[in-house]
């Protein structure tokens, strides 16, 4: 698998994004990193960190969207920066997968233009694998289109449970509707009428509608909303876990008896921050295009980079893009 | 302070409501709360658990809308119950405050339509008080109104603020508008729209866009939204909390030495688990109505229904309800 990488998005880049993609090479030798980003900035990194091997090459890009840029003027503006050209590499089968930790919207709206979608698919949308007791959730429109009309919602579940189906292998997940309450009756205008056609879809298992509490605890594999509702549920998950951890380390920090049971428990805490760690968890993929296409989260560091290349490879290798669309259609 | 309750509403009616009113009663002496449901079934369980206060009273009501009737249908039939009969006791000057933890629709409704909203109010909304290291945030419109016009946002944030500043005691809190990123221009056209007229509204201290992540952990306030969006803040903390409770016990159980370490922290982990506890936090007001009118959780018991007791009075003593009618016109 060759990857095509964005050396310079993200918090950390280009030197934790670097180092990751390392890591990623020597982990597994089926893997090929092209990094895009400025040639001697890139070469230096290599060689001052002395990370060498004949798996990674560099593709020369000499600007950088930032994460301050307006996305879609960026887009138009700056032909040579990495995003572009490595979209522009990916669309020429230059690699099989483009992976960055930079502008969102950007990448989410060059990717659009670049890539192109998938037949008959109306827009593309971003998702987001969260780990849980139960198994891991796919929250599927995480933030990408800020309202969706009924129609829209229809194929969020199919290209969701397709990408879920083959990528985390498990057969007819179940579908779940984000909704303030499992009444088929309950929620705005078109999130009622969204419910009438998933209902009637037989081409998913479609489980009704979803509170947000179910999206962690529930038996859903699949949760659909549009991208407003994701990004309230993937924010407020992290600032409740923030707010808890706070608790939890204040709980710690009482007194040396305390502080001597974190010690004992470091271990299950470690495994535990793991698990709702989203630098463990790679990349989220943007479905509905013609090619792979993921975003890492923004403050990946070498870990989350490796990681996201990993990953990378169950939807490379999957059918996930030629199955959605003739589910689509 | 006279306490009209709903002894038949909520999961764990009539027990565990007439223990807490019983408990609320005996623990401030300025109490006394009026029982609103059957008669004879009130006084078997006064006399069974041995209750005797001339703080309390019994208000006859045949009828009870349950958590499974249709909101508008029950209001508009069961006359005789006791969200109906208790809201016109209040409205007839009967007592100070109704607090009721039934069926949310019928409550909401049934306010509305007794008590009815104060002069120039077009919408009514049920806020919610959230503990969190820094203090209590105030989440508002938690779940009445699904959608919002941009102007009653408005309406929202000046309630919401004098809410908040009157009973919690704040001068000037700090109010945020949920939104998926601080910038002026994210979010749906109605959120865009409330942006620009929060900015010009000097009764209030806007502090811009927060973000769901910063709902607990930010330093707002105030953090107004519509009821979709408040339902899926609240549900996703309910969960995200569930799921790391989970995590965290597991973690304990993993042998003998962490169980010693769960039987050491024990009342650091009971401290941590009162801050998150719903029933700690009493009721919530639903704000914009002529007399204040609360609800309590559905899963209430006994020490819920004393906390929401005790907690109306700094509602029911403050002038929330004449500040917002003079601020509103």
């Amino acid at each position: 698998m060759k990857v095509i990488l964005d050396a310079f998005g993200g918090d950390n880049s280009p030197l934790e994004i670097i180092r990751g993609a390392y890591d990623a090479v020597i982990k597994d030798n089926s893997i090929e990193v092209i990094l895009c980003g400025d040639e001697n900035k890139i070469k230096d990194i290599l060689e001052k960190e002395n990370l060498i091997s004949d798996k990674l090459s560099i593709y020369d890009c000499k600007e950088v969207i930032e994460n301050t840029d307006d996305p879609i003027l960026a887009v138009k503006t700056k032909k040579e920066s990495s995003i572009i050209k490595g979209l522009e590499l990916l669309k020429d089968d230059g690699g099989d997968v483009f992976i960055s930790a930079g502008n969102t919207g950007a990448l989410f709206t060059a990717a659009n233009l670049i890539i192109k979608r998938i037949k008959g698919v109306k827009r593309s949308a971003i998702g987001v694998l969260l780990p849980t007791e139960r198994g891991i959730k796919f929250l599927f429109d995480s933030g990408a289109n800020v309202t969706l009309s009924p129609e829209y919602y229809n194929q969020l579940a199919i290209m969701g449970s397709t990408y879920y189906s083959l990528v985390m292998n498990k057969k007819s997940p179940k579908v779940g509707l984000v909704n303030i309450g499992v009444e088929e009756k309950k929620g705005t205008e078109n999130i009622i009428e969204a419910y009438k056609i998933l209902k009637d879809n037989n081409k998913i298992n479609f489980g009704g509608n979803c509170e947000a509490r179910d999206v962690l605890i529930g038996d859903f594999d699949v949760v659909i909303c549009d991208g407003f509702t994701g990004n309230i549920i993937l924010k407020t998950i992290e600032g409740t876990a923030k707010e808890l951890s706070g608790g939890i380390k204040k709980m710690f920090k009482k007194n040396i008896i305390t502080k001597i049971c974190a010690l004992i428990l470091s271990s299950g805490i470690k495994e535990f921050k793991k698990k709702f760690d989203y630098q463990e968890q790679g990349a989220a993929p943007i479905i509905g295009l013609r090619k792979p296409v993921m975003k890492a989260h923004g403050s990946s560091n070498r870990k989350a980079i490796t990681s996201a290349i990993l990953n990378s490879k169950s939807y490379v290798n999957s059918d996930t893009i030629s199955k959605i669309e003739s589910c689509i259609l």
